[in-house]
């Protein structure tokens, strides 16, 4: 079952190894347990529903409960404590447009607020119901998961929005094909979430990000329904396409989504490479996006990044052999992990390897095979597991993102790692920081860091510790060019910082797009564009 | 000198071969020659101007006369008739984005309407003035064509808006870059105008749409200026730059435009394959680029369009020669040619034209060399030429655009061809269509259709023929799930038929951009949004 308070399925559990724990410590010091609340205990806090009876619509406590938080540091921190704050008044259960059109007309008329709701994932504050005089119903996805139809010929499959990652997956393989959407979320997160949040997968390198998978589709919207129709490009004006990704929920509840799949390839294989230093690894890691060779994953982690991976791998004996190794060939402290994968047909895929090794012998790259790759690939959505991990051993962990071109890239992502390592000098409290590249495109890359951190001795100093982190963090990211979001969306965490990239004029026409499609600010109030009376 | 009444420049001559004109003649008749009017009497049209001195505005009247007209059919046969209907009232020529806020400051004080130009190539009518109370100001950038910075760390290029095809390429090149961006139109379009209407080059498949390159930059707008920073990709909501793309001048004129650009390709050759069949050929096509292979371009003819592209070469003893070879190799009538390319390293190269022989050679594909393939590249930017010669023969020619998913691409490409063919027989009178596919998805292909016939006895009559073709065609498209244009835009002539593809609530949404950035419909208006009151 999954967990109330925290990521993921109840039986999958990630313990942090006693190495882990070790490397840990001798950098933040001992652990800081905190006590986490019972579910009975906040089940005890969650007070009537303010709804009327409706026959979509559940206002059981526990149900509520489950709807009511998202994944990002501070929800983590209120789960365990067990102070929700604010509470859903119901959540709504539809499974076909027509019943998400009638809740829409029944919000309407009750004045309701409403919170569109896919797998519960956001890190950024995208679902959490504020206090409002208006009682608030989330209208959850769930129930809309199937694969609704499959054009093999155009290769477009029609789901509904509610499909979490392998909903899709195993629905799509039965047939033989593949979206290849992987975001680390992707046990829980939905095909609607990931359009309206615009997210970003692992293997974005071949499959595109969302916004190149996403072909159209509906949404119901105050205003009416919006259909998208599917071609595979179009002149015909700004499209709408673009409109709905990364609108949040605020310009209304995606109903159906279309998407472009592939067909399994023949071969997939993941390989990893040391690089001798940060500034060999990164100049390398370019030279293979921008010369195009035509890999499916790129992930480069930094020397701090690497050296935490291979400590928390849990097996220090092969890790000193593995260490050996590489400084026989050049790559020792201050050494980089390039994880890079390969996706398609044989032939192509030994041309790609072949031309990735090359390339990167050029920055004394040292290649390790495949067993590495592998373990990334069998590992690739266990990282938010961790958490618990860490937090049984006393520490909080939690990660941001952005993403700016590469004439930027080394400069941003030390801004970043030094206002978060510097962030809680104030209290003598040191931060592990370390951070991968893990999207590139021929302009720039993604940056990608987390930050581990003593909670204080309360939840509230523990918050207060990462409002100041993420703060500080946030705003030297939009400082210097870097967008406040490459893959996570902007949510209400985002939104104070969205308007220094957007501009004002800029925000000024989303908010016309906002009013357009849902006058009343009944949808997602606040998410993505700050509340303006 | 460029034509004042026609396409590109004087000094080249594309003449309609005495083969091909007997194959023209065999199909459509003896040409109808009408007289064309001479630059005197159009000047001699030309009214005073309504505006009053200003010093960045030309009205001399030949100036005014190159400014009124695009390249669409209508446009051609005003400007050969000499009846070029309004012509604007004066042309300004910023030579900096502080020009451009002057001009549309003092448009605001004049009460002008203003008309962004670029190229002057728009196909559907978007840089036309119409009858109006309110003075027309054209604004040409064709004084902003400068290279203003290169990013090689980033391979991120700004220009002015105004560089022509040729003035980006000649200063990418000298520095080892390119955009990759070819349109037909290469030679007078400009990028600024590429971003207004979402143009796709000829080698999108390896360089992308104009979606795909163009990056960032500013647009002057009368509710200030948008300024889109340069993210290699970011979830922070609706992509700004997506609203500006096709925003065909509605929402602002674009005074920088920043391009994705990419270092020059070791190597770069052109093939030629012959299909047996249609039915061969569409299926190859389709699996060559769901297959992925690596390719730059791919340009399917229909067997109409292989036959008359060969009976218009010229060459009819090399053209025997070619058809018997291809004959031996069981490509007989019914034959259908598809051109590809390959831009990169050579190793891959030679892969990817390896993996494309073997794959056409399963659909009975002929495989030819790169001669044919050479002559494609030699003339890919002759054929708008050819209006002059098939109009000194006698002959109008026109094409129309769209594009489906693949599973619509044969029912909408023989309903377009149907529409047009049997368009005049009322009137008794033939139409000569082809079709070649030239941009292609993975989920469906673009299809470009040409029409050729027989001008009236009267100017009048020609375009009567012309707009009853148009407007069955068109219909034809938006009521078939084809979008209204792949790559020409929307301009005044599609959009009529845009709400078929937007829908109401779509349209609605682009018209509440179109008052938030434009309130009194200053900006090309009824371009894209027909002009609503």
């Amino acid at each position: 079952m999954r967990r109330w308070n925290g990521w993921g399925d109840e039986a999958t559990v990630v313990e942090l190894p006693a190495h882990g724990a070790a490397f840990l410590g001798a950098r933040l010091g001992a652990g800081q347990v905190l006590p986490d609340a019972s579910l009975e205990q906040v089940l005890a806090q969650v007070p009537a529903s303010r709804l009327a009876a409706h026959p979509l619509i559940s206002t059981d406590a526990e149900v509520r409960v489950r709807h009511a938080r998202g994944q990002s540091l501070p929800d983590w921190l209120a789960m365990r404590e067990g102070r929700f704050g604010q509470f859903p008044d119901g959540v709504a259960l539809p499974e076909s447009a027509e019943q998400i059109r009638q809740l829409l007309a029944w919000a309407r008329a009750q004045d309701l607020v409403v919170i569109p709701y896919g797998g519960g994932t956001s890190v950024a504050g995208h679902i959490n119901p504020q206090a409002s005089e208006r009682p608030v119903l989330t209208l959850s996805l769930e129930r809309m998961t199937r694969l609704l139809e499959l054009d093999e010929e155009s290769q477009i499959a029609t789901f509904g929005p509610g499909a979490a990652g392998p909903q899709v997956e195993s629905q799509l393989r039965a047939r033989g094909y593949t979206l290849g959407h992987f975001p680390q979320s992707w046990e829980l997160s939905t095909l609607g979430g990931w359009v309206a949040s615009r997210s970003s997968g692992q293997q974005s390198l071949r499959y595109g990000r969302i916004e190149q998978l996403f072909a159209g589709g509906k949404i119901e919207t105050f205003a009416g329904t919006l259909e998208i129709p599917t071609f595979p490009a179009s002149s015909a004006g700004p499209d709408l396409r673009e409109m709905i990704l990364g609108s949040e929920g605020r310009f209304g509840v995606i109903s159906e989504v279309k998407v472009r799949v592939s067909k399994l390839a023949e071969q997939e294989q993941f390989y990893a490479v040391f690089l001798p230093s940060w500034e060999q690894a990164l100049k390398g890691i370019r030279s293979l996006v921008q010369a195009r060779v035509p890999l499916s994953m790129l992930r480069l982690s930094n020397a701090i990044e690497t050296e935490t991976q291979l400590a928390l791998a849990g097996h220090p004996e092969q890790i000193a052999l593995l260490e050996k190794y590489l400084a026989l060939r050049g790559a020792r402290a201050g050494k980089c992990m390039l994880t890079f994968g390969v996706t398609g047909n044989r032939k192509q895929n030994a041309l790609s390897v072949k031309q990735a090794k090359q390339l990167l012998k050029g920055f004394g790259g040292v290649f390790t095979g495949t067993l590495l790759g592998k373990k990334w690939a069998e590992n690739r959505f266990r990282f938010p597991y961790l958490r618990h991990g860490l937090w049984a051993a006393g520490y909080a962990v939690d990660t941001l993102e952005t993403a700016t071109d590469w004439g930027n890239v080394d400069n941003l992502l030390n801004q970043i790692e030094d206002s978060l390592r510097a962030g809680l000098a104030e209290e003598g409290e040191p931060v592990h920081v370390f951070t991968h590249l893990s999207h590139v495109y021929g302009q720039g890359s993604s940056i990608y860091t987390t930050y581990v951190f003593r909670p204080g001795q309360s939840y509230e100093q523990t918050l207060q510790r990462w409002q100041k982190l993420k703060h500080n963090a946030s705003q030297t990211i939009v400082n210097n060019r870097g967008t406040i979001s490459h893959q996570h969306g902007v949510g209400r965490d985002h939104a104070p910082y969205l308007a220094v990239e957007k501009g004002e004029l800029g925000m000024a026409a989303l908010r016309s797009l906002a009013d357009h499609f849902d006058p009343d600010q009944r949808l997602a109030p606040s998410v993505l564009l700050e509340t303006h009376e």
